[in-house]
């Protein structure tokens, strides 16, 4: 199967091993973890074999594929016809620099990541898609699928009554390009039973993640993030069932106020920002070891993924496709202008959470949501909530500085009482 | 009217000794200049002297004024009701380090430059607008208007239908901010007059860069920038009078093989990219120094700005509002997906100004034309026309190595014969 997949095998060693070591180094080495954290560390690694294997079984029987980079895509219209989307984001640092073949350096780590893998064959999953389906959510990631000719869907810009026309356009024309890339039909028969799979996806992770309103969360930032991180590579229904599993026991945990962490209570922060692919936790594994607590992450591989359901209810399928496609437009992506909805949503996240403080998590040249950090900041002052905002890339090379630089918020906020 | 204005009339004049030297450095050295070139040298000035007190008049008697930012921001509208559209894009190294203080810096010197000013009281323009009308054209500009609270306007980023529909929304959108800011309607006899004023200053420009396409050029590409430079500062009817007889002085000259330039026949180059405000001129001088002709500038300073005129023959308000709309429509920006129209209008260019090489322009962290340079070069293989790209910003720290760069460009160039 890999030589068949091109992969460069030395190579993916190589890019396995890293991602291994950071792995332990970040994950395994934290103590008294949930139990069924052992089914998303499973996952995490099966990534590069598992689940491959699953979707090249997939392609022989002649399955379809798409690669996907964002959270705009609406998932439960590929998989009511079977085509499995693949998110692409690439979260490892060890491919970046293959990426400057084709790109320029500085432009954010996700394309480079992912361009990196494609270029030094170390990505299992280029064979496997059909095509890639790109957005328009920022500057950096429409031109490079242009340049590589992906389909785009066009996400608007603002939130009027046109741009939610359009955008609702641009779903029909994936339900468009998902019918003919399968051969099948969506039909109420087939799209409503994955438009509620899709949900319960969103509500076991709302059920994990409400036990971090708690005020001893009996799961770790770290872990919930990694929760998030691989839903985006793992088989829909399987990860309901972990996740599910996850959620009985945390519960359990709960009531017998276990705490995932072996400190006392500590300040509770936000991050905030730009997403966190699988392979990278750089900036929450400093935060968390510098003895603060992650209890909500404000990102595409947090909050914002699972916040909001697809309306079950409508009987029509041209009313279903309307409302898969208002449940994408309420995403807060900071590509919206204004964006008043993320600034309410953050608002209301510090109250529900209790947030102490917000770390701005900015991935590099990601214009978007670093200059909105400063809106973000406004309001954060208004009511008396410090803030740090952190600008970084994959490597480690800024790991010392960057912790350097939590630790003082965390005395910061610390001192505040 | 310096005071009342609020500026720090001590850096301003710092500014303005940085700007006057950079100017007698790159366009008052070139030897035999057209006559005619005085009328932009002078307009180069007054847009931080004759020209503020031109609006400081006209906001004394009650007229109105919008900062821009943008070609997309249809002028002819504000016109018709006698508000001036002022373009803010700041050109000057000197004020950059002043954004510092609110925006990231790894963000593109236009709008570093501006805010900068903005932020050092440098810019005379601040207090002369009622409003600033931005755009979503790229990620930071959008994120810097909307973190300011600006009015924006939503520029689509495909071309369907669909878009163009959402797109003649947002111009009568502006057309009833501009009606609300004068208290005057936009009427078929406000508005016609506007649209041909506004069509005069592109024909003008269009006059002008028609003599590049000569073997000699009357005009060197470094005063064919000012020119594209200064019309956004000046009065649009002054402008076109000053142009007109520019373009009689060029007709002139090319009637008796007056050229612009000293040296024998030298290969001819394309400029691509970013646009370069007015103060700017780093890369163009560099080139043209190095011995090559700049024949053709594919920018929002350069072709795009004149290259499409509005259909001046509606005889309906709302069809007259379409036409404006639809020629807004047509400008190839790299905000869209995929930018097939820019790779054409490219193609058309390099025939007709039978160019040698292209050197790609672009201003750090512009993704947009960063990336999309990475098309154009396929294109430019294909046709086996060298290119050349440069990233950069407004200071003169890299200039020795763009020169290196340049020169040996320059020598590939003269190679191939």
């Amino acid at each position: 199967m890999w030589t068949e997949l091109g992969m460069d095998l030395e190579a993916h060693d190589q890019l396995m091993e890293s991602q291994d070591n950071l792995f332990a180094k970040i994950h395994l080495s934290q103590e008294n973890r949930p139990r069924a954290m052992a089914l998303f560390d499973q996952a995490f690694h099966a990534s590069h074999t598992e689940r491959v294997a699953e979707l090249w079984e997939h392609r022989k029987k002649g399955g379809k594929a798409i690669g996907t980079f964002c959270i705009y895509v609406p998932d439960e219209i590929a998989l009511a016809v079977g085509v499995v989307p693949i998110p692409l984001c690439g979260g490892s640092d060890w491919p970046v620099s293959y990426a400057d073949k084709m790109l320029p350096r500085d432009i954010c780590p996700i394309i480079r990541s992912t361009f990196g893998m494609a270029f030094s064959d170390t990505c299992p999953y280029g064979p496997l898609k059909d095509f890639i389906v790109g957005e328009t959510t920022c500057d950096a990631k429409k031109k490079t699928w242009d340049l590589f000719g992906f389909k785009v869907m066009e996400v608007p810009q603002k939130k009027n009554d046109i741009d939610r026309k359009l955008w609702r356009k641009e779903v029909i024309a994936f339900k468009d390009m998902m019918e003919e890339l399968s051969g099948k039909a969506v039909t109420m028969d087939n799209l409503a039973p994955a438009v509620r799979l899709v949900n319960r996806k969103r509500q076991a992770l709302q059920r994990i993640n409400e036990f971090r309103k708690l005020e001893e969360p009996p799961i770790s930032g770290l872990d919930a993030l990694l929760v998030s991180q691989v839903v985006l590579n793992m088989d829909t229904g399987r990860f309901v069932t972990a996740a599910e599993e996850l959620a009985e026991e945390l519960q359990d945990r709960a009531a017998h106020g276990i705490s995932a962490y072996q400190t006392a209570p500590a300040k509770r922060v936000m991050i905030a920002g730009t997403p966190s692919p699988m392979g990278y936790a750089k900036v929450q594994h400093i935060v968390e070891n510098a003895g603060l607590r992650i209890v909500v992450d404000e990102s595409c591989t947090g909050e914002r993924f699972y916040r909001d359901l697809v309306d079950e209810s409508p009987g029509r399928l041209e009313d279903m496709f309307n409302a898969i496609a208002d449940r994408y437009f309420t995403i807060d992506c900071s590509c919206f202008s204004p964006n008043t909805e993320r600034l309410n949503n953050i608002q209301e996240l510090l109250a529900a959470y209790r947030v102490d403080g917000v770390i701005h998590n900015i991935l590099q040249y990601c214009h978007g949501y670093n200059i909105e950090a400063g809106a973000v900041d406004n309001i954060l002052k208004e009511k008396g909530i410090p803030s740090l905002k952190i600008v970084t890339d994959y490597s480690q090379e800024d790991a010392g500085q960057i912790r350097t630089r939590v630790e003082a918020f965390a005395e910061l906020l610390d001192e505040r009482g």
